[in-house]
């Protein structure tokens, strides 16, 4: 199996500083409302629940809805609120993956489905969307619940996706790229687009929020897909090659069978679509992805997302808002190296 | 294994005709509306919903979301997306359940676990989840919504509960009870709720269609337990003693086990705790239940909730659609003769 790299905090992650400063104060409310709602009187929801809440996810979406609510000059309590249910979508989210993905490791813990068995994982996903959507009622916004319901829908539509879409070697780019853009990205654009909504701002703006949380979270499943392949040594809690050892076509494997000799593309369908690997096909895989620079492609496609999600925030004056909302695109490309 | 009863409309469904009847036109748009909200360019999704969905559920709850709203003189469009959104959470639910469950059978067909695989179940019940509250978001009733998605959460955590109380056969009545309002009739409470919402009728109403769906929803629920020991022939599509297997304690089981020996009392734990079944033993569970009168006095029990549904629409005037609605207490009841 794979090498499992130590959990610690990366050490480029002081793009982040001033993003973590300026809602410091929001995301403590956020930390409390988190807690508040997983409480039930069935103990097994706050203790799956709390286990991967708990385990040191950076918690990046709900502080999105923060920083651009700030950015947005919005005041008020909604976005507290809204930025808690962004985070139970995304932690609903990893609980079902990891049964569908029949994964062992989360955030370098052991996958709660390990512990709890699926039927829990399942379950108390379902209680989380629950949840979320029972906050996003409170706070009484159509506009919002439109945005975060339709990109509940949309997220699920993505992993169906690439459900299909798994195993097949004849995936182009462009298949890849709708994938990413339901499954991860539309979760990261839901996140910015409350805020601007929340505080009243005009069609262009909530548009431009939207963009970057769209572009950024393309970007942000680009990275983690190059790291899957040991793009660099500060990956957090997962084994490098799982999505090799699942099948999972992404575009480090897209470009490298566009560009591979007809012998490397039998190796790709032997080890993705027939599931045959062997002791060493990592490793082959991985060089021969150096041959090709898929990696530097796959994190060169990255920053052109990252330039579009800034361009997107140029709509607004500077502040220290859209300064912390550029840092975190920096972020997001500097986890490879 | 156990006994499979084939597939048949039931001959006491004659308690339904008169609801069938009267909300046969408001059901053709229902129908149409799901078949248009499981299409989706990803084909596995209506591949997966349809297999469910048109395997001949009786679709009960959508009827009772559309009877109560003609029970309250509702006029507009808005209660047959809320009648579908209520149908999607529902088989929603059904889909985790069989994941949860291991189940191989539903409605008398394949699981679609069994067909798609785990992780399509999975992730198409999300789907139908955010398809759901795509559409309630749509009415843009925040009543309703609130309404909605605290059943989706108490459903959730319903089914958590009953996942805790598996084979503890030292579960009491009042914990049963506990997890089938959550799992069962919150949803029936919550489908008769939206009706008088919508149709701005005062409080006293909605309390009362809401209290009608709740004692309706654990009469069905009590039926659905008994029928699992065989209470009946026209059981639909699962096999007799699936409960027994997966160590459910139903109550039938509690009331077998208050009422048993110490031997009998083992017997229970070691099946049902234990796990250890063997042949014969389904048999010797089923004359235990007979020797204590565990079937008839679950019917008994539903009959008593069947009441109070009754009586819970005793505060409107007669009409076509109160005389219905007390047919389909009679329909739940008359299941198991």
């Amino acid at each position: 199996m794979g090498l499992v790299i130590p959990l610690e905090e990366p050490a480029s992650g002081g793009e982040l500083n001033l993003l973590v400063s300026l809602v410091d104060a929001d995301m403590k409310r956020v930390n409390q409302t988190i807690l508040a709602r997983t409480g039930s009187s069935v103990t097994m929801i706050p203790e799956v629940a709390n286990h991967l809440i708990s385990s040191g996810g950076k918690r990046l979406r709900p502080m999105m809805t923060l920083a651009t609510a700030g950015l947005c000059a919005h005041t008020g309590n909604d976005h507290i609120k809204l930025a808690a249910a962004v985070e139970f979508m995304h932690t609903a989210t990893l609980l079902h993956d990891d049964v569908v993905d029949q994964s062992d490791l989360r955030r370098g813990k052991l996958a709660a489905r390990m512990l709890w068995g699926n039927e829990a994982s399942v379950l108390v996903g379902d209680f989380l969307l629950g949840q979320a959507f029972k906050m996003m009622v409170e706070v009484g916004s159509l506009p919002c619940l439109d945005v975060l319901s339709s990109a509940a829908t949309v997220i699920a539509e993505g992993e169906v996706m690439q459900l299909s879409a798994a195993k097949d070697t004849s995936t182009t780019e462009d298949d890849y790229l709708a994938v990413i853009r339901a499954k991860t990205a539309a979760l990261f654009a839901a996140a910015c687009e409350v805020g601007p909504i929340l505080a009243g701002r005009s069609k262009p703006e909530i548009a431009a929020c939207r963009a970057y949380g769209m572009n950024l979270g393309i970007a942000f499943q680009l990275i983690d897909d190059a790291l899957d392949y040991g793009g660099s040594s500060i990956k957090l809690g997962k084994n490098v090659g799982d999505d090799f050892r699942e099948g999972k076509i992404t575009l480090p494997v897209v470009l490298s069978f566009r560009r591979g000799s007809e012998q490397e593309r039998s190796f790709w369908r032997r080890c993705l679509e027939d599931g045959k690997i062997e002791d060493g096909d990592l490793a082959v895989a991985m060089s021969t992805m150096r041959k090709h620079r898929a990696i530097e492609d796959t994190i060169e496609r990255a920053r052109h997302y990252g330039a579009m999600a800034q361009d997107a925030l140029e709509l607004f004056p500077q502040s220290d808002f859209k300064t912390a909302l550029g840092g975190v695109i920096d972020f997001c490309i500097a986890r490879t190296h």
